[in-house]
């Protein structure tokens, strides 16, 4: 046996509860130790030295190196201590804190057996019900539409349609996102994700002067609140983006640090190096290096309370969640903070981080509930649109992707293929519709909420930022066009609770991808050919929906979902 | 290479920040792998595609199992990305959020790199200063001195020197510590840890019936004023112990809920399954199975609050510390909110939780700053007592140890040998005084706060409690005997700059058990010779303190110290 491959640790994604007496536990194990079997011996701390219980595992995953075995445990006494029992070769191997030894002697298991110790309340990371069955719709709104037709539009500089630059207005807003909730729920839509509203001097409106007023290029705090109430009408739940991590310059706290400087209350909300804030050189930190966005220091309390007003306020509106800009950056000591002032006012309101790398620190039950899943963007690049990885690699790798989480994490995930920054995944795949609809077919059927970014229904292209900020053409719109059509029954299928209550499975078979979900006898099974040649794959069960099939051959990128 | 045994995790033991620009970078690679080299490749976030730095990790640690290599960055910009480049048989890996691969491409580096983010100064783990230089002297106060002559002492049932039972009290006092000051300056202690001093009808005190005030059988809360205040005078600090994972049944808020049932406004404070708490059969969680301590339910805000009036009130006579009771059962959100409100009051008030297992859950920052550490008590028992582990062993283990946490917990460490909750480490190396002094030389060395139970210095048995709570035998106190002078020496030895700032590399060498520390040119080097024949081993350096060593033979049990 590959000893240094074998991999617990409590209180983490290998262990960790999914209710006040429920317990998930996960064991790593080389993938190339063929072992015997894997069980669990169990008990309470104060008695484990004489009552031992014990339950097997079963190999849940399988990703490139690594097998990980799961079970779960329902416990009667939640000081839960552990240890792990392997089986290879007929010999047996236990797994402790100390180690893998031929022994283990439960007379000292005080000090080496693995342990929970006790599962508060307050400690669970508690599932948002609603994700795992969100289809989220991504719009960067000065780009979606114009409904309001009476404002000033002076600010608009970009005729609709045309090429956007980094500078460009082309007029979006609220009223425009409201005009066309009953088009969003015709694609099936159930959550809308928009980009900042707060009052800002760019179109992207990152740089935010003020939070406390929609910007007035958006509409009004009024419009926000009627978007909302539609919105709901319409069974379509609202997330805004919570930008905490910088400011704009002209924020009015920035402005007093740069007209008092050390003599300004707000100047421990930015981290300079100096007296005054300088542009040339740069003596405070901002965001990446835009001197007109700087940075807060999320470590200071007052300022803490004071993005804790801001939550407040725009929950009363009614919102469904926040998303987290470069949230990254801000202190995990804040982010504790923000989620229990948000789950205090409503504990279903989602917290999506915007961190593009493994979240696992800032997703333990304390700090947000998902992030947007760029390691899922990557792993569909890989395969659809570079070929870096075959059909079982990307399974490997989605397998590999779900063991960085708990369970109720990765039921909340937002799986996007991609988003206001970054190419269109469109034009990833060099305008291959097929492509496409193949990744959307894994985006929607993946563990996790499905995210598609505005304008992928009509096959709206663009490359890096602004071109993948394009406006959306309403002439495109057909709903009875092939990619609306998946995309819409794709929707449909996130109701089904074989996807959203199911268990997974990944695995490559005669050259396709294969993603299989399942709870009790029922099964959902996703197959797709990314390969160039068609592949003979004939219906066992019932045709749910599919693309190039033909009910014996899966084309060249097709898919189909069979139950 | 063995690929399974890699491992690295941001935000983790494996990186962690010591400061707002210093970051503690560690690779874990399989023992048996001869590596050529290991470097970390790295850079900030925003630009890592264009500029790279690159820096070599060193082996600093290795267990039965793996090495570790370690490397200290010093951060310009501070939002660090980086991948790790073994060497390995002139073949190169590198090791990303990918896992490990023959290639790298920095261009899509902002998907599968590791990265830190961002270092927020709140979120730093600052260690405690004075915490690696201190020599703990662990209380059982109805067992230490009685002070105070004048007392009503009608409660006294054992008589000083006979064997305690569960319910014995001897009558030990505060007076009793402030009036042992001296004594206990002149052996060399600069910390005071004491079970619990607040009122309660036991001996041991761990069930309260009043937060807020002291026991009056140890005397009054102007005692422990006194106390406080002598102390200091001293260059004595005094920690304290928080028991707040369950109180006494006589606690008025738990009486409350006995008379008025889910009516109390205190129900939520504690864990029921019915609406008044019933013994027979048990209806409320306890502590282990004593129905007469209630367990506090630390999810509940307003309790929450309570505990940390409790915890402002101690605070300002002056406390230095606060050893956390069963603090493994305690929710992870009061803990942290319990730091905060602690550091907020006093950034150098330390917090040990009592946690028998590995803690790093709890060590990362937000929570406590050390434990109690009974896996160091473990390994002593295992190499000094019961002979489980050679020399190599117990390197491995103590080395394996130092990998469980941050560089600045483990400086903070309380190792120790026995405690009110173990045999006496004597009576388990039945009462062979050299071994003890040979523990006591490690307990010293090692990385971290030593910490003695009272009457170690006199030779002090017993077995399980409560015979590890007997009264002190003032009468054996002899500040001329061996074992009170190696203990003194080593105390003396902990304020030395290479102990307390130094490195640590711990071998086996011809049968000796090396523990090295080293800082810039200075070295302190203990040897120990744990097995039943002497060994050669002449003095190559100056000897600082030594037991049963000739100058050129190390005896059985004996140790030697040389710089």
């Amino acid at each position: 046996m590959n000893k240094e491959a074998v991999l617990h640790t409590p209180s983490s994604k290998y262990c960790f509860a999914l209710n006040e007496n429920t317990v998930i536990l996960r064991l790593r194990i080389a993938r190339t130790d063929e072992v015997d079997s894997v069980s669990v011996i169990y008990g309470g701390k104060y008695d484990f030295y004489m009552k031992q219980k014990r339950l097997p595992l079963t190999k849940a995953y399988t990703d490139n190196l690594f097998c990980y075995y799961q079970t779960e445990l329902k416990l009667d006494d939640i000081r839960l201590v552990y240890i792990f029992e392997i089986a290879h070769n007929k010999e047996i191997t236990y797994y402790s804190e100390d180690g893998l030894t031929d022994t283990f002697d439960f007379k000292f298991n005080y000090f080496n057996a693995f342990q929970l110790a006790y599962i508060n309340a307050i400690d669970v990371h508690r599932e948002v019900p609603w994700m795992k069955r969100a289809v989220f719709y991504h719009i960067f709104i000065d780009r979606f539409f114009i409904g309001d037709t009476e404002k000033d539009d002076e600010y608009i500089n970009l005729k609709w349609g045309e090429s956007p630059g980094i500078y460009s207005f082309a007029g979006g807003d609220l009223k425009g996102i409201t005009k066309k909730l009953d088009y969003l729920s015709s694609l099936g839509i159930n959550v809308l994700y928009l980009t900042p509203v707060f009052c800002s001097l760019s179109n992207h409106k990152y740089d935010i002067s003020d939070y406390f007023k929609i910007d007035r290029q958006f509409g009004s705090n009024e419009d926000f609140k009627e978007l909302i109430d539609k919105a709901h009408q319409n069974g379509i739940r609202i997330v805004i983006d919570a930008v905490f991590n910088h400011c704009g310059e002209d924020l009015k706290q920035f402005a007093d640090v740069v007209k008092n400087g050390k003599s300004s209350p707000y100047f421990d909300w930015f981290i300079l190096n100096g007296d005054n804030p300088i542009k040339e050189p740069l003596n405070y930190e901002c965001f990446a290096y835009c001197d007109h966005m700087p940075k807060f220091n999320t470590s200071n309390l007052e300022l803490q309370k004071h993005l804790l007003e801001i939550t407040s306020y725009w929950m009363e509106y009614g919102i469904d969640g926040w998303r987290l800009d470069v949230s990254d950056e801000v202190s995990h000591n804040f982010w504790r903070k923000f989620r229990e002032h948000v789950k205090g006012i409503n504990k279903d309101c989602v917290i999506i981080g915007e961190n593009w790398h493994d979240a696992n620190p800032f997703l333990l039950g304390d700090q947000y509930d998902s992030i947007m899943n760029y390691a899922f963007t990557k792993a569909c690049y890989d395969f659809f649109a570079d070929n870096l990885i075959d059909a079982k690699g990307f399974a490997e790798r989605l397998s590999g992707l779900l063991m960085r989480n708990s369970t109720q994490v990765n039921k909340m995930m937002l799986n996007i293929l991609d988003s206001h920054d970054t190419h269109r995944f469109l034009t990833l795949v060099k305008g291959n519709t097929d492509k496409l609809i193949c990744a959307l077919s894994v985006t929607f059927m993946y563990v996790g909420a499905a995210s598609i970014y505005y304008g992928t229904e009509i096959g709206l292209e663009g490359g890096h930022d602004p071109d993948s900020r394009r406006t959306f053409d309403w002439q495109k719109v057909d709903e009875k066009d092939q990619l609306f059509k998946i995309i819409k029954g794709l929707a449909s299928l996130k109701e089904n609770e074989v996807l959203s209550e199911g268990g997974i499975k990944l695995y490559s078979e005669d050259g396709l991808f294969v993603l299989e979900r399942f709870l009790g006898q029922k099964t959902l099974t996703l197959r797709v050919n990314n390969t160039a040649t068609d592949i003979k794959c004939p219906l066992t069960g019932t045709e749910v929906l599919s693309h190039n099939f033909t009910g014996t051959v899966l084309k060249s990128n097709g898919f189909m979902i069979e139950t």
